[in-house]
């Protein structure tokens, strides 16, 4: 069978949802928008990737220790981080069609239509001023711009302009009951601070060495304007970061370093080099002095799924002067203290969801029938085993399930006996089930079964006695941790 | 050696946060009051609890599959589950102090008074009469009683009290950018929620049959007025909930399997079953028509870890109503059309994590030295393995490091080489690493090492070639299972 033309996000989406991998979030209640939860087989795929990516972190490297942090931290935190007087986007609201919007997308919208007609001059033209006046204390320029341009609401199709204002991205809520104790707190917006705020209970604690990491995986809120592309962006996501601690003056090496082991990763779990690439970063965020995005190939082209950022000592400074307590390492090599750098890795766990899945999702056809399947690394797949008696009478059944209780301690394993069998071997396929296991009369005499093997659908006859162990290596996320 | 006398919660805290398990959130702005967060050996040990839990629900059980709902739902949901019309706590302010009190908890304190000074009668008579005046519409008479008894603010001494309120415990905040679409939604106060809203998805998806289960482990949030005892309350916490679905009628058989079944659980992963009992509710929630806590013995007393409530069609009823979405199953047994019963088990997770560690602190003494370790289930403990060389010299670090180096890609296997091997065996004890692997002068000439093992202090001799094996099935959380 050779491949089938490219597939839709649609596709993805679709699939997603029928085979209990991602629904939209209360969806009953007809959604909510840009929130997604994980089915039974997304969640086994979602833990796999999160567990895999904390045991190539705190497992493999000895300097490297996790934490979780809470969503919700002291205000203050994020004053000194930037993101109360920083983290906004710029918005613009038209007062015919009452709808808002990003300025800058706007801008860029337009920009793309003098780009689309052959006009690269006056693209790049009206990207540069409009990147000059968004850097303006006052914003009345970027409005005045959006008029000139002639841009008007794809609604109400005026361009009767409210004043271009900053809207701040973070979710806040009051906690406590006290009204005159009552604060106003935010859900995290990213998980990285919850990682520099207890940089020294770690590093004390755990009597950590410069350069050591901290990993972490949790949840962060965005209240993003423009959601979309299904889960590659959502108002509540999930992040794998390590903040990796170094000497001053050594950072670059370490971020090439880090640069090359995230690739790495990427690709010891399945994403093929041909769909990776690096996007180094010209403008810099103002606590960075180096960063770079690994892409991926999705259907909607290459993408953001994990950042590299050089950030030197930025955050522990602020935080040091902002709370007044010493955010400083003696370092007994070169008997000096100073405040590390850090060099960050922060992958988006379900942009990394989305990439395994889009990647995985497999339509192949013989020009009569088309078959479609999920090739998943054995050791991210769902369901490790599935155990299919070839008949229910005659004690196959029992030996089935016999077989299903022998294996279910060490690896996922179901049961299936509704249908015929090419059917159910289809159903494993379409979930990514690596291997199933038929149980068939030759079972009953000499305690063999077929094992299928869902890529090439070959099956190859194994004594039922080597079951747990040959599967049991290829399925585990060993195996992936071994080739990193 | 014989066990010290009993352990206090300070003791617990004081360890907790020592050795990396357990820090005050945003400790450098004077932390965030109730919320903690994980350090680099709680975080281990609290993932293994998530895993073991994870694994012998979706892994054991056949007809129990995983999701992961979003914290973020639908606003309807909060009003089908009857948490924003009666998720509250009844609060009455102090005019004088300023401060904010739960009235119901004045008059528990009243009571406990009298019941201390041998009024038992009294202390009956005023719990009774409460009870009778927080179920009215109008608080007024909460608040006469809380006069009549005479208590006063325990900071101004005075009875200025404000009238009775009621105060709801959901933490809310603001999605969208649009003024006219932003909505108010809720942090989750529950997970269990996010399980009945997918209850159809799963069970069409997955082609699941009654009786069948939902399991589910994610954080919720709650703004508690008191909230104290370590990590026992928090205002944000973790739960491990299975919403278990069933053919009405059949729901007590269910209750009282799941009942027992989940004491198991908790004697598997090493609590003892004198520090375990069951409670059961006397007065039901609205929702239930039978529940039971299980209870484990902390150094404050016997408190719940786990809840187990037969919740009836409650929930599902209640969704279909407002979502006017059927929320119905076709039995094909029966022939029939129901809404399915529910009984869920409800395990906190950070209370088990509470436990597990409390039961794992132990003091030794033999009247001259003190020692002190965690004998954690060496499955959930946050090291599996330390490897020591005796000295640095004579190629035994290198020695250590290639053992580690060919362990690590199994289990958490660090490397120490500080300080005197009596230290480093305590270093490991605090932490309650159950393997401590001593590379000395013979195992360069034979390749073997000494095993020690934290319990008992005891060494064995055993080839290098046997250790990821030995080691490997010890450490494992297939062990658990296998037990349960």
């Amino acid at each position: 069978m050779s491949s089938a033309p490219s597939t839709s996000l649609q596709d993805i989406i679709s699939h997603a949802k029928e085979y209990g991998f991602v629904f939209p979030s209360s969806e009953i209640y007809d959604g909510l928008q840009a929130v997604y939860d994980y089915g039974q087989n997304g969640v086994e795929l979602k833990n796999s990737l999160k567990s895999v990516w904390w045991k190539a972190m705190t497992q493999l490297h000895d300097n490297i220790v996790g934490i979780d942090a809470s969503i919700f931290m002291h205000p203050l935190t994020w004053k000194a981080s930037g993101h109360v007087d920083g983290f906004n986007d710029p918005m613009i609201d038209n007062k015919d069609s009452k709808k808002r919007y990003r300025a800058d997308q706007l801008l860029e919208g337009k920009a793309e239509e003098y780009a689309n007609a052959g006009q690269q001059e006056k693209a790049s033209a009206l990207l540069a001023e409009m990147g000059r006046l968004l850097g303006a204390e006052d914003l009345a320029g970027v409005r005045e711009l959006i008029i000139a341009e002639g841009i008007v609401c794809p609604i109400s199709k005026t361009s009767n302009w409210t004043d271009v204002r900053q809207f701040n991205l973070m979710f806040s809520t009051q906690v406590g009951s006290v009204a005159e104790d009552a604060s106003l707190i935010y859900l995290r917006p990213e998980t990285a601070q919850g990682i520099f705020v207890n940089f020294l209970n770690v590093q004390k604690s755990g009597r950590m060495k410069v350069p050591f990491g901290i990993a972490q995986i949790g949840k962060a809120f965005r209240n993003e304007i423009v959601a979309r592309q299904f889960t590659f962006r959502m108002r509540e996501f999930e992040q794998m970061e390590m903040q990796f601690f170094v000497r001053p003056g050594t950072e670059m090496d370490w971020y090439a370093s880090w640069k090359e082991q995230r690739l790495k990763f990427h690709k010891a779990i399945g994403l093929p080099a041909e769909s990776l690439q690096y996007h180094d970063h010209e403008k810099l965020a103002h606590y960075a002095n180096a960063a770079v995005d690994i892409e991926y190939k999705f259907p909607f082209g290459f993408r953001e799924i994990e950042g590299i950022h050089s950030r030197t000592d930025f955050d522990l400074k602020n935080h040091q002067e902002l709370s007044k307590k010493k955010q400083q390492y003696f370092d007994p090599e070169i008997n000096q203290n100073y405040i590390p750098y850090v060099v960050e890795t922060s992958v988006g766990a379900d942009r990394l969801f989305l990439a395994v899945f889009c990647n995985a999702f497999t339509k192949e056809s013989d020009g009569e029938k088309e078959r479609v399947y999920l090739k998943l690394h054995p050791a991210l797949a769902p369901v490790k085993a599935a155990v299919l008696p070839l008949v229910k009478k005659d004690g196959l059944a029992e030996k089935a399930q016999e077989i299903v209780k022998s294996l279910k301690s060490s690896f996922r394993t179901v049961y299936d006996d509704n249908a015929a069998i090419g059917k159910r071997y289809t159903r494993q396929d379409l979930i990514g089930t690596p291997y199933c296991i038929a149980v068939d009369y030759q079972t009953m005499e000499d305690d063999t079964v077929t094992i299928r093997h869902r890529d090439t659908t070959e099956q190859e006859r194994v004594p039922v006695s080597l079951l747990k162990e040959k599967i049991g290596y290829e399925v585990s996320l060993e195996r992936i941790l071994e080739s990193i």
